[in-house]
């Protein structure tokens, strides 16, 4: 395998963007890290869309993707994995380097969500749990992850307050990104207090509804050490990806995200680190209980020690390890298919030193963990500054 | 790279199957493949399937197939691409397995369409097509086909009765496969007199709404020469895919399918072949005349000359280069993410001298062409005995 690098990010300001259409944010992205990377050429394209059917009746994105790009008749692929497509578009990107199929590479991930009502909406996400025993009965995303933060804090005494830090540092993060889509301060009280969607998850401990796209541009090392042009260089260091059951039911525990664990063993083998080597994370925090979850399955904390890791500023800019520098999805905003490749493109302005007033110091390693559904898919990159 | 062998095909008995859902029909063919190989075990899958979320209002499947196949933990990705999402599908476990990243990778291709109305399956198909510019203006799949077939008759001097032997030919192969939805055989007036879908299109020049899967399992060469069971060896000889408008209007001609001529270059070229080289080939024949357009763009025939392949009888059984021993869509079915795999598990038993009555004598090399749309996407796959 090739060793591939991370050579041009772009994305979107996030947010209900009304004025643009699914083919508009794809082309804005695209086209912002073809920029960055000051390349007018590229080889393939991979897209990460989670339900561009039912969002906006509109499957085959790819080919439209890369036509809107003006790049003609380059292959074209769409990946999807509910929340997780982003990432995995990206590990799929990597491995169409890798392999040698091609060699400069596009991968742009992207989500219109606002086209449809809000009930629509949730319907849609829906889509991403086991529909036959989760969804039709009832049980959505909320309820879900609500199940799983109530067993979390019978367990492990995980409290309330925790789950607030979470949303708290993670606006706190989302204020310094320019591109996130709610860029505003939240106190522990305001998300105890607002309104409540599924006891104990209240409408501040969930990531909102999103407009949005990401992209990077990916090519072999060895001609990015060539090319390289006014950044620094970052490279694929190892991606992990796992599965895990449909339903939420049918796992031995609600408190652990076997596939977040099992990909990011993987990655961390494929880098040869581990959790302490990672000077900044972006977790996939589709509600404040998923971070604590997700830190713990991938090393940041012991098993039940999730909420403390928030609680004791240890995840927080300046702490031991920074999660969620991007605002993550609690801020930035949530277009399911763009997600896991908005966490790329925050990781490798980190790892470039780029990040401006949210830039971790001395960032030389990170992690992304993105994942779809209660966490039956997952994957995990780790990036180096090279 | 590392060569890429296929070691198990299997496919259901496609048809409008009410008894069977979305999972049934994926882990059917999978363990079929894996059986055929005699495997128990796999390193990860790859799914192709266009639209479950609008077909069956579950998006995420590619963890489905996984927990279903009794598979754990192993990383799955879904692949779309319309039409061409089972061939993309293909090529993305090639490139798994080329790049080192997994050994053994199951590839399927499923998708379940009659839990839908008819009309709601027209729409869904019509998410293939450009929404904004053609399917909200009312041009479905069949009309858009239609103008490209009249322009044909138009510039090229094609017959109404070529057409017809299009469908009358894979009639008469999918009558002697086993899996094939319409296991009869169809006359030129027959075609003919069906009823008009849209000018020149009739019923019979279509292919039909279907329920499905097939799957392949493909692993590195060297293992399989040292593993092979019962079965002869199948190489991948080389993948080509491209991209073209989606939209028709977009298009210098509409009796041109660029993206097919671009991805049978690309694999003509990867697999060192030409179209002569080839002793069988599977081709996207959703209707009559796509048929007819994408055996000139592989050069099978001539440009303007693919009605007088077929009405020659040189596509036939028994002819120069036989197209759609299997059936092709027209008889065997489509179920649209499912069919670019099943391609593979045809052109794999034809290799293997294992397609009975369908065999073609003396088949070593055989190419697939699986499209997207009106040919929006495509990919191309050469296959040799090895």
């Amino acid at each position: 395998m090739r060793d591939v690098a991370i050579i041009g990010v772009g994305m979107n300001k996030w947010g209900e963007l009304w004025k643009s259409s699914l083919r508009d944010l794809a082309v804005e992205a695209g086209l912002k890290a073809m920029a960055d990377a000051k390349a007018d050429h590229i080889d393939s394209i991979v897209v990460g869309c989670m339900s561009s059917g039912l969002f906006t009746a509109q499957e085959h994105i790819a080919p439209l993707v890369a036509e809107y790009l003006g790049q003609g008749k380059v292959p074209a692929t769409r990946v999807e994995s509910a929340c997780a497509s982003g990432g995995l578009a990206f590990r799929a990107g990597f491995a169409e380097v890798a392999s040698g199929l091609s060699d400069v590479v596009l991968v742009v991930g992207v989500e219109k969500m606002t086209d449809v009502s809000g009930d629509e909406a949730t319907f849609t996400l829906g889509t991403a749990a086991d529909q036959e025993y989760e969804s039709y009965n009832g049980a959505t995303f909320p309820g879900l992850y609500a199940m799983m933060a109530n067993r979390h804090m019978h367990e492990f005494k995980t409290t309330r307050r925790q789950l607030s830090w979470v949303a708290v540092k993670n606006h706190a993060n989302g204020m310094k990104n320019p591109n996130a889509q709610y860029r505003s301060e939240v106190t522990a009280e305001e998300v105890e207090s607002a309104v409540k969607v599924a006891d104990p998850l209240r409408l501040l401990d969930c990531s909102p509804i999103t407009d949005g796209a990401a992209a990077v541009l990916l090519c072999p090392l060895d001609t990015a050490r060539k090319k390289a042009k006014g950044h620094g260089l970052v490279k694929v260091l190892g991606i992990g990806q796992a599965t895990d059951t449909m339903a939420l039911h049918s796992r031995r525990s609600l408190c652990e995200l076997a596939a977040v664990s099992e990909a990011g063993a993987r990655a961390y083998k494929a880098a040869g680190k581990g959790p302490s080597d990672m000077n900044c994370a972006e977790v996939h925090d589709c509600f404040t209980i998923a971070e604590i979850m997700a830190a713990e399955a991938l090393g940041f904390a012991a098993k039940g020690k999730g909420g403390r890791l928030a609680e004791s500023g240890a995840s927080s800019l300046g702490g031991k390890i920074p999660i969620n520098t991007s605002g993550g999805l609690k801020s930035k905003g949530h277009p399911v298919g763009a997600t896991g490749v908005a966490q790329i493109v925050e990781l490798t302005e980190q790892l470039r030193g780029e990040a401006g007033p949210r830039q971790v110091k001395r960032a030389r390693t990170g992690l992304a963990q993105n994942m779809g559904g209660t966490g039956a898919s997952c994957v995990v990159s780790i990036l180096g500054a090279a």
